[in-house]
């Protein structure tokens, strides 16, 4: 089975959740600047979305060089991995629209706890298809950063009640921990191609 | 003439109709999680869409790969697929707004209905254009799968009118009938390949 | 200078057209099929104006499996006809919710006559770059089928004020037309992989 | 790394964010000519604004042609360049829809000078991994266009407040240097086929 359509619709997939958040910013009936001001939450809901959907699609691109076989569950996990991204745009707006107060905040939690344990869920599936010496096998490692993830956003949840500004901080955390090129691959691909 | 294009243009289509569809969640303007509540007949309804978008790009992904030729009749019988498809995100909203009554749980079904038939149309195109021991023909088989499917969607579409709930989940059941990864072509492209 | 990225592109923007159309099918608040019975005109304006699309990226698909070359000319005219293309959605919503009468039908043959015209200019910048003998220029021939749709456009507008319904018609004629699959190319080709 | 779902990728978004355009001009509730009227702002604006993604796309398609390898840093200046085009539309809408007033049509020039400083920025992200003498480094050369560009919306910007439909021309004018196709590429793409 080819993984160049897998790639393509996932491509495709993740290119409207990206673009379609922006449809949440009403242009506003009046015409000067001081009408842009009560647009910042939703600015700023927005670019960290955007980093969010950047930083899977980069991650996915990564892994997916280094991937030999697919079968049919690793279309599901990949389709299940997307499931949760599409809600992305949905917490966002939420979250935009309510000025990063508690529910909001934790729902927006809730959505990347889940997609970042799709993405777990997905290199385990790819992983039980690859031989341990394989390269996705090596680039992979022990994924601590997929595994720390998931752990700062159990926490930032469980926050957003009390703190949820600082659960917010916790999502650019992760968020900047991820925007650190994740150069397992390119080492382990570069090796490789010597 | 090369499929990839109808492939490419196919999964463009089926990113967007399967992304849009979230569009419908609009964000509450209550920041409390009891403001979630209302949503879930949308949530419930959206799932199940997402999950037989998801199986019909499956299977179309599946199909593909055995395809060997293309012809002007093939395009639009891949066409009026895409057209009872992009049909779905309307009678996903209707039905989840209306927490599964009768008419928006039938029309639900005639719109599968008609993306079954659909689909089966389109691999009797594509059988006419191939040999009889083709890749294609020998992983279709009978096609077992796509008969029932549509027999269970014109029960449930029966149905709906007097057990709503019983034609939705006749609806679920047809999507864990193909959720079970389609092996035959799995199979016979395996054993092509050896 | 290669084309697949032209034609993924112009894949991208057909499929988003033709799907967002669909937006405009809202769902109706009551739960009867009788609900259902005021979305006939928008049915029938979506599934006219799906057909021209389908048709556009048909002919584009059959139009660009024998250009040899691409230039910055080539890109623009492509982009013009994506232009017109793009106004498809908003003139189908105008003629969709006012049943037909003149002004928006009209308006629908001017954005269909303007989308025929820039085609008709790509086929020509396309020409400009190839020999007369290339494939492209003898698939093409004469293009009869493109020009008759620009005359029966330009009448359909002119009798749009008088006679809405045959203008509508006189489009329903031209999708007919081109739905006879277009066998010159596929024509030309064959005859050209022997 | 490969470069090609780097450039579906971005195809993609460019291909949503020109469509999601058009969702801006809601149909009328008149269905006579002159309720068209009051549209021609938002059309001039969207034409505007699909000239100027439509010159972006044909730049990135350019400019990537020459491109020999991708790093994560790359991947990340491209994502940077879609983030800023990604706000078009919403300034697009905001422009349109307020008749070209001072603070809509600085907005839109700080927009497109966000958009023009990422582009610069990831050719100089781009020629840090590439040869002095790489086909990148010679086509790109001194990049003036770029440079002018990004001093001319700085210039709109300013004058916006006091003579908006200046601006609005400079802008104008920017797409016109661009519209005249950027041959530095083809030249010496041209020259090296050689």
């Amino acid at each position: 089975m080819n993984k160049s359509r897998l790639e393509a619709f996932s491509d495709g997939v993740l290119a409207i959740i990206i673009t379609i958040m922006v449809l949440e910013f009403r242009a506003p009936h009046e015409s000067n600047l001081a009408a842009l001001w009560p647009l910042w939450p939703k600015l700023l809901s927005y670019a960290l979305s955007f980093l969010f959907v950047g930083i899977y699609w980069n991650n996915h691109h990564h892994l997916w060089q280094a991937v030999e076989r697919v079968d049919g569950r690793v279309l599901w996990a990949n389709l299940h991995l997307l499931f949760w991204l599409s809600l992305v745009p949905f917490t966002t707006a939420w979250m935009g629209e309510n000025h990063f107060v508690a529910a909001p905040v934790a729902l927006y939690g809730v959505v990347l706890l889940g997609a970042g344990c799709a993405y777990y869920l997905m290199t385990r599936v790819l992983l039980a298809s690859h031989a341990p010496d394989s390269l996705l096998a090596r680039a992979l490692g022990s994924d601590i950063k997929g595994r720390v993830s998931i752990l700062i956003y159990a926490v930032a949840i469980a926050l957003a009640f009390t703190l949820p500004w600082l659960s917010g901080a916790l999502y650019a955390l992760v968020a900047v921990i991820w925007l650190v090129p994740d150069r397992r691959f390119e080492r382990v691909l570069a090796a490789n191609a010597r």
